[in-house]
């Protein structure tokens, strides 16, 4: 059984790659959004043309992103979660309700500090992690009942 | 027709009112998670009883919220969610997230200050407004077809 | 059983006036999307704020219409879509297409000339009709079994 | 991951092909309908006999028509749909509501003359281009992450 | 709560009659295919225009009935299917399985001789029944928890 | 807005009352299995007729019971499920997971010996109670937002 | 793409081997029913033990039958179901009606003394076939555009 | 056609080895929970960190273990739950509930002193059996409609 893990929220550090060489040996299937913060704004105007208004720049963008978010959504086993330290990340949070409508389970990770405000997200998960490698540990024992 | 709308997100101010103000005369329902700030932090406890750690104390709060906020959600014709000018906001974005992947209509309330941070979640709506005046002027319009 | 019905497409005639008389003394409720075709148009720029863009100016009308138009369209046990003699009318065929794929039993209406061109969403069809005198006809058998 | 990609809508120019020439490269299947408007209208007739009045003709032929039509829909990660210069492409118009209903991304594709007319199919979509070209830098963005 | 009660099948006898006599009291709201023989093989050309070939005769009246039956069965709460015992009754056993496919509880109604060949109807149901008298009884009980 | 909540598990105390007497002034529809324990071992058997084998006796009461049980989970917003100190009470856990299943929000309520035994079932509830009296106070929060 | 066909209805001919045949060289994947009348009737007692009761011997068969019946419609793009001249083939309508409620494209196969009786399903179904070869001539069309 | 089987239920015996011996030379792919007991309590702390309450030790446990369970309940094309002689199985119960809410076809396994406490379960199933070896017969009769 190939897992599939969308790993959604936070792209300022590469905790994508942590998980994924944690995991090494899994028979696990990594997708995720667009990780070039530039690109992933640019998207929409540099394809489809400019836009005079920031708004509607950003809407073009947030479009295009969205095909390959929702699909990798749609299509994951399990989706993940990360909120970093900084930013809004409301995109993250926004990913973590569509999944949980979606009735995937999810696991959310972030910082201790970040625990009451992220409680009805929280709660919602099936784990709460603040590393990547308990992340990997997860998807590890969900593949092969192994503990660390 | 009945219209039911769900009043997600910002609970500072008294911007649900403002909206059922102006909608006055309209048919339609308004539902809403519990805005006093105290008794949605302490629900969990106030009921099931006491915990020492504060992750589990907010757990059994946003469990119990949970009942009355993905009731509403599931039950809306249309979900507005408000993003204030504080706090972090998770919860708001986590619903909007959710109300889409239902497909609900989606209406999102915030400041200018916020576009680009809430692109992804202005996309996935029908409208974007910046103040509970406009909500109401949308569902009159809704209802009856008249413009302000 | 009130009989939900809405009734899209053509809004330049009075067709849903012609249903609805034809239809008196069933328990049927109709629905439809705001056929003032001015407030139609401008829905989104009169309440949200004026767009430079023609393009942005339709699609924020376009997004406001669409709260109206999907919940019809979901809460309706019959959709009606009649194509008229003029204009492209996608919008029209859209809301057929939404219909089909959520299960609604659809009827057609639309003059000869239109057959070849409507074939798909013909076949789509419980019924294909051509006046407005045969959709109410066919609501009063749904709701009676009488014919006319 | 393999991209399921339905290209719907406009039959009588070759741009299928330059959609997926300018593909070259990534992992994408494509689908669509059947493209030889002679088979496409007869195909009812010519396997399951003949019909004498046109509008019946057109039903047979509609029918198996939608075996393909819907079966690909239903498989697509992302629905294409083209509206071209000349014909009323109803079927086009249907395909983009069936497919929305269905929470399919989308990706419309028009000359500009034709926004105003596609106001609401454009609103219900992820993306709207203009040529083959931006349809295939938007499938490669969604699949790499690059921009062209 | 209102019981919602389809009652599908055999047209030929009055036993929707005694359902609902021996149902008196309760709480329940009927609904059924149209049962004037006549009027449900022509309605869809008394209303739509008549056909030269039976098998279009045919089908314009099942697409009109089609309209009424689906909405019944998408309503119900529970779905009664009686065969009698004349005719083939297809129609009653696609209901049968269009219901369970919808996850509706069945009660099926049919004389000992059809057992063997109604085996996988039967296995579907929650209850099967040889008399409408049972039918009402079970309706009382589910209503009520009385036994009779 | 009525809230439905089906009452599921234990037969043998009056907890059902006692939630519903500490619901008093709440817009709260109650629904629940049968509760005459010798009704709904014999329900099948005594509408349908008897049989000498055991398992078919209890097959028959339980797809007539099925009929109820089903029907109320399906209409209900919340279900609760109650283990009590005795008997298998494997029809509760399946209705929990059942409703788990249906995205129900679950109230789960059971003496504190039955923790470990119950982990997997509690972890799919929005709260964990041990008495019918919380029961009602979340109801009552729910609906309110009042703690008692 | 492969087309995944289950193969419903009538098992004392060798349709199914003919359409299996004119279908060579296309990429479609058929399943259908134990077609081993004796097994089909017996499976259920012959694995789970003899039953006294011919009624209950039939149910445990049925069920036994259906794990792979559901399975195969469940996982179809595309349902054929034929009629033959004789018996009640009521589980044949009843796939129909399941599968139909499921929304996959049915093909309905029967020869044209059956129209009547079968004109509700005929009228539920994307074509309707009297041979074999039709079948096979209408899954070719599908898959490659080709007319025979 | 790869048949996924989830086996869920007790995990004190080797009947997942006996069942996989059995359905040797099958097209069958087999997943089920961790089944290493301390593994499967311990997980949750173990990966996530410490907890000095046993019920949210317990909690963290179980939602990890639900990342596994709910993927192999939703990809499963048939799911087996076999209750055993010791313990409460609650959650064997909760799982049988779930999959039938997503309409798996079901079998369920216990021994025969079980039959009065798992009517309900029982009446939810395609099949009842007593023994792994029938589970295999079952699987092999489905996948070639061979008889044992």
């Amino acid at each position: 059984m190939t897992l599939k893990v969308y790993l959604s929220g936070e792209i300022h550090t590469d905790w994508r790659v942590e998980v994924a060489q944690a995991c090494e040996g899994l028979d696990v299937e990594f997708s995720g959004p667009v990780t070039d913060h530039g690109a992933s704004d640019d998207c929409g105007v540099a394809i489809l043309g400019a836009e005079s208004d920031k708004f509607w720049h950003d809407r073009k963008g947030a479009g295009v992103n969205s095909i390959r978010t929702r699909t990798g959504l749609e299509k994951a086993d399990v989706v993940v979660v990360r909120f970093g330290e900084k930013y809004k990340q409301w995109n993250a949070a926004f990913d973590a309700g569509y999944a949980s409508a979606l009735g995937k389970p999810l696991v959310i990770v972030h910082p201790p500090e970040h625990q009451h405000a992220l409680k009805e997200v929280d709660a919602a998960a099936a784990a709460v992690a603040e590393t990547p490698l308990q992340v990997a540990q997860i998807l590890r024992y969900v593949e092969t009942g192994k503990l660390p």
